[in-house]
């Protein structure tokens, strides 16, 4: 009988869940301490575009060693937002499927087709 | 017969993909541009946190309404960050496992065990 | 006799501390807190820039209402990075100095003209 | 006679320009790029404060070392943040007095003292 694989982002949860309390680090992820290494690997991630040309830059990650980086950096990103979703007890699944829900909502096809919406 | 469900990456990416596609701003969304948005996403969530005392921020988040709004800014966060591997054609999935393995390698158990690892 | 005026990071340092003290923030304000604040900012500032086609930027900041408006933005992270620094006992000027002197060394002139650094 | 000194902001935002064009690195300097320059060095902060405990970030940069390169950090932030205003053709310093007392006005004492503004 198939058995039914573990969702992804619960995976990812419990993969990071069990090595900090592995190594004891639970101590130390308070959410504020996470926010602040989420950062750093934001900041990571920028480094590997800041320079590069704004068209350039689909066609530079082409390169697989560029990729392989970014992907890392990424991954980081996404491994620190997870740890912080399951130490708030937060189901991140259920909220980006209702953040894109509602961001259909407020931005209408036949409103917003081809136009950027600016910040002010 | 059972179908496999899609996994939930590739239902998120699918997701930000064709809400773009409908709005044709793909053209606004080189891989620069993305990481601006995700930095913009990630400031939004670390205002929730800002002025919350280190050791109350759990207790805070335990309200629903301020659950609420931190999964929204995560959810933000995870989509901004989906679309950009999209557009760099990276496997998320794939990366993070990858990136959780090598931090179980380098970091042992029984050499870290309850220190925090200093930035220097 | 003239008077020497009050330098200029002095000056700002110097009005965010009486903001602070005059409304009892200063115990909101550990350093892990003001980082995040300014993260808040970046984040601000980043939204302005995040569908501006990379070559039209300087062009469409060249508008007096948006050049004010990206203005507020570097202020508030100029206005936290200072905040941060004298709530470290950081002198600014001298790090800023220092490190933009290591800079040169690190980046000699014939070695470097033309070419961008790459992160990897 | 007494020379006034150069302002510390221009001096900076000075030193950046003549680092930047000596090496012919203006094409690469376009807003976005800096933005994200910025990004990375505000990681490399966060990275710094990321495991401390909240309440003993001050104690733990009282160490020279530490401080230095806490000093060092912000430095860069600050470096860049200056480099982006002076491509925009913004007064950095004109607009952080004018941020400074729109802040005076927007948190009137007697009726913040004492209370962190929620972010909602």
């Amino acid at each position: 009988m198939a058995q039914t694989p573990e969702p992804q982002l619960d995976e990812l949860t419990r993969l990071m869940r069990e090595f900090t309390h592995a190594r004891d680090w639970a101590q130390f992820q308070d959410p504020k301490s996470l926010v602040l290494a989420l950062v750093g690997e934001v900041g990571e991630l920028a480094e590997l575009f800041q320079w590069i040309p704004a068209d350039g830059a689909v066609a530079h990650f082409a390169d697989p060693a560029r990729r392989a980086r970014a992907g890392e950096e990424i991954a980081d990103v996404l491994l620190y937002l997870l740890r912080l979703a399951d130490v708030l007890g937060i189901d991140v699944m259920d909220a980006a499927r209702a953040k894109q829900a509602a961001a259909r909502e407020r931005f209408p096809v036949d409103q917003v087709r081809g136009a950027a919406p600016e910040k002010a």
